[in-house]
């Protein structure tokens, strides 16, 4: 899993079936890399997130009809920037 | 997922069944890497879309006997350059 | 999907039953990066091919046993160097 | 599978119910990326181990319905910091 | 499928169900990166090997129930070192 920050909601109005009515967030990683998941925890931009990637994805929304390859599965409690940037102090 | 832009249609006379009368659309994503996708919302040159992969993009075909490994799985309606280069601001 | 070129058939006498009797081509990206895939349309050295990945890549092969996460998937009409090193012009 | 070291653990209160009561762990490759997996042996901060991911994730788990896409699968007897940092030497 | 070389074995004392004597090797490809496998054809040190991945990667191993993401799944008959790194001549 990866931690990924939200920056804003997704506005597909012409989608698949097996996304309808889903919350889609884009989010941003540590290296500005950009990509879609759908939401499960209900997170707001700024969130610090982990994403559920792979067919773990469809399964992590309770539906695994929901055709993802991406979900937030979580909201990170005391993630930071510095943390988000890489800077994390090796294990001692 | 990942957001892509529609670049062409792909043709290929001989190809898998899993893949029969199915329309294939080459894709570019923000760092110019070229992918191939099914496309299962008729998408055209020039649309930015969400792509679904691994196995979630043989059900978001709508048929999961369709052997791709990367489907169409939207059109973005507000997407722009600016944002598909990377230069999202960060969240506030 | 991606788009690479077969290079040369492999040769490996010693490989686990998933594989028996299946045809392997080693192939190369628009990058440089080698890979091997099951063929499953009878491509050649030289042939711009796509590949299908993941779990799609055993059933497009046929006979989901096979134990391959790669496979040929089609021969590409149309594609060329330029087109292959990147150099696609923006849809316009 | 790859190899990585154990940062930290990772407190996320609001999480989906695949993945409720599981053990998180922060996890750093040899080239400084980040990761998050569920811990399957009780690795500790510092620890060595090796992770399963994809779907095999979750069956690495005990229970398939765990939603992750990495799992802490072992624990390395006798890695060390030149390994870790691809200083292996070719084999002879 | 990828090509990689053999480096040495990996002993992991403490290790899921899922791997329960199973034979770990260490594996490095062409750009030095390293990843631990399945052995499911007897490979040496030094051999060169084609590695299947992803959900195919247990089903190579003969069991789909052994938890890995990467399995040895034969070795190459005639690779050498010009090879591996990259400095194959194109398909003429």
């Amino acid at each position: 899993m990866n931690i990924m920050r939200v920056v804003r909601d997704l506005v597909t109005t012409h989608r698949v079936s097996g996304l309808h009515a889903r919350q889609l967030r884009v989010l941003e990683d540590a290296k500005g890399n950009i990509e879609v998941a759908v939401d499960a925890v209900g997170a707001r931009a700024g969130d610090f997130v982990i994403t559920i990637a792979y067919s773990s994805a469809r399964i992590a929304t309770g539906d695994p009809r929901v055709t993802t390859d991406l979900t937030i599965g979580g909201i990170i409690d005391d993630w930071n920037e510095d943390k988000f940037t890489g800077r994390i102090p090796a294990a001692s």
